[in-house]
């Protein structure tokens, strides 16, 4: 592996079915490197990163430029600028990682069987991982450096607005890696810039052991449709609170509030209100005042006439049928009234889309059937949606949350970067 | 749900379609069960199988009478047949599957968040899942009840030529879970015949959680290619022993035979045996002896030497460069010399498919290595590969061994057909 300073990535010029072999060769030696020597390695990253801050920031200014004479709109340049404190923040990143406890080489289970084979269940990397996302370049650093704690390779496809910078970033992260006595080799990226690019990444079955689509809607459409490699999706939050009379008005209020108001972009952010009928003449009033200004409600007929005379600032609206199934990621809240929790969790499961749902609830019976019965990655009773999230469980990294039920559901810690592997232990046995 | 008596299959006139949404239903009410409910439904359908052998039995006298006369060879025809003993051997595995363990509604692990909110991490079913399977009919009736136990809808998709017996054992089935007050239209069949019916299957994205191809190479390719909802290999096993001198030559001898001759035709037989050349001189005279009149060796030049003087009775050829890939899942062994454990894991981790691979040695030092460096799913120091086994294992039934690393690895037990749901219990914590 030759690189050819810190400002050029190895793989400009490789094909991607070199880099493929390349990546998998990295990832045969990262599996045997110990914590320490995968710590020491990332902390190398970090300091390339600090040492690299001039870098980075010319490259940056040259994806910034080329981005506003494309006429990008400022809020998405706005998320493509780097700057010292972004860049500190993104170290922090790597030094959180490093922190994580080591996914890898954990005895999950383990049992003798009665002819005295030991048979133990051990995690092992996952292999090398593939990432497709879109503008913010501190993903490529949190990717790079997650995946190579879980000992795996990670090819790295970013969108073509943050190429230099992310042509930067990888080059540092590299060269760091290698500083700290690791493997830079284990981190690619893709950056031919082409479309052809991420179809053929989704194709490469065997050489690639799992694509982690980040972004839009579409994105993550595209690569569900044409991935032939295993994939993580991490996709749409169409969430619920579901409130009853049982539980204090003011503190669902709260409750609605954060979930609506503190990110609406996030995946985890409530969508949809589901009010019992005996819940919404003392909580719709409330609530309408406490949103007044701040959030669109789009209510069924119940829900609207509970809120008796309109707050000033209140912007109010019927509900179209097809808001129960909307993730707004706006500032837009749907309420509908049901006559029970059977109803609640009927909607739920219908429009939901198996992510975040949430009961309040001060009635055992109504908790424990909403538990049961919603079928999602996450449910809540009384408590705020907005905790589905790497950080808040505590993981420490963000991969993403995902809204299927294979491999991984959920927050994804680096355990889902890791698989097992089965060490059996004999004395000359043989099957009878 | 409408059961036409027990010798018809309640889906034979629906669309696929409509069967997907009556699973999706049947799996969500299975859901909600508990061990007890499933453990009787289990029960009613034994006893349903039990009462029903007159129908079996006819039923699979269509199907060899078909098979015959389209010409079956007679070995196969002996996979398709069905007597009083292989359906005790149904019932048995039935019996078997209710005693395991539940797999559901298990805390895996749970913690508590700084704000006092309790996140658990609880299994639950995977969903529906359908199998796809070549001619045993007691497939049938493992994959069933192994789903209902897992709170799984199944779809089976078996062949054409077990046709009439899978409609017999479907519908008994179906009657005997809803006789011990379960939920019969968990499980339906497939039983159009038509080969658009398995792409129809395998496209089925957001209505079947998991594929499960079992039979030969041919079926598992096409499902893999074809598939756009997950699935779980189960695939080949071109799988190794490395032998040192440190290990007694016996030992190995019998661990080999064990190997090689016990099944070759299952995917965890030996293929390729890998010699140190330190120990081929003692090794390979009394394997030849060992393995003569029993199976072919394949010998490199080194190790064919070592052999000496030919035994009676041995078929002894040179090996060509493919048997190094080939799974012959014959009475077949490829031996080849190596210099090291690196080069035998360098062999092993270039030609091997990830199954299950083996060393024999007395040294700690190259068996660490070795189960270290080998990417394999079940990687053995100084047993037989044989032991790669759901039974052996104590999983208690079979659901294949997966050869890919996602979801599942290794020996599948009813955990491959589950994934986790997060509870969070909360006092009205908001995110700050």
């Amino acid at each position: 592996m030759v690189f050819n300073g810190p400002s050029l990535c190895y793989n400009r010029a490789m094909s991607l079915e070199k880099v493929f072999v390349s990546l998998q060769k990295a990832q045969a030696r990262l599996a045997l490197e110990n914590r320490r020597a995968r710590d020491r390695a990332l902390e190398g990253a970090a300091a390339a990163l600090d040492g690299g801050r001039g870098e980075i920031l010319t490259a940056n200014a040259l994806d910034l430029e080329r981005a506003r004479a494309g006429g990008m709109k400022e809020s998405l340049v706005d998320r493509l600028l780097l700057n010292d404190q972004r860049i500190d923040d993104m170290i922090g990143g790597i030094n959180t990682v490093i922190r994580l406890e080591d996914p890898l080489g954990r005895v999950r289970t383990g049992w003798t069987l009665p002819n005295g084979l030991l048979v133990e269940q051990v995690t092992v990397p996952l292999g090398v991982a593939a990432i497709i996302y879109e503008s913010r370049p501190n993903v490529t650093v949190d990717a790079a450096s997650l995946a190579y704690k879980a000992g795996c390779a990670i090819l790295l496809r970013g969108s073509s607005s943050a190429l230099e910078s992310n042509r930067a970033l990888t080059a540092l992260i590299q060269a760091g890696l290698e500083a700290g006595g690791g493997i830079g080799g284990a981190v690619a990226l893709a950056d031919s810039g082409s479309r052809d690019e991420v179809d053929e990444i989704l194709r490469a079955r065997g050489k690639i052991d799992v694509a982690l689509p980040r972004g839009g809607r579409d994105l993550i459409r595209r690569v569900v449709e044409n991935a032939r490699v295993p994939v993580i999706e991490t996709g749409e939050g169409n969430c619920h609170i579901y409130v009853e009379g049982s539980f204090d008005a003011d503190n669902a209020v709260e409750i609605i509030a954060n979930a609506k108001l503190q990110k609406p972009g996030a995946c985890n952010a409530v969508e949809t209100l589901l009010v019992h009928r005996d819940a919404a003449a003392v909580l719709m009033p409330k609530l309408a005042v406490r949103l007044a200004g701040k959030a669109e409600l789009r209510c069924d007929g119940p829900s609207r006439s509970a809120i008796g005379k309109t707050p000033p600032g209140l912007a109010l609206k019927d509900a179209a049928p097809e808001d129960w199934a909307t993730e707004f990621l706006d500032y837009i809240l749907a309420i509908k009234t049901v006559d029970s929790a059977d109803e609640a969790v009927d909607h739920i499961n219908a429009y939901g889309t198996k992510h975040s749902e949430a009961i309040l609830t001060g009635n055992m019976k109504t908790a424990e059937e909403f538990r049961r019965r919603v079928d999602a990655a996450c449910v809540y009773v009384n408590a705020s949606t907005r905790f589905t999230d790497g950080g808040e469980f505590g993981f420490g990294a963000e991969l993403g949350i995902s809204t299927q039920k294979f491999h991984a559901r959920g927050p994804m810690g680096l355990e889902a970067l890791t698989t097992i592997k089965y060490l059996v232990s004999g004395q000359g046995q043989i099957r009878r």
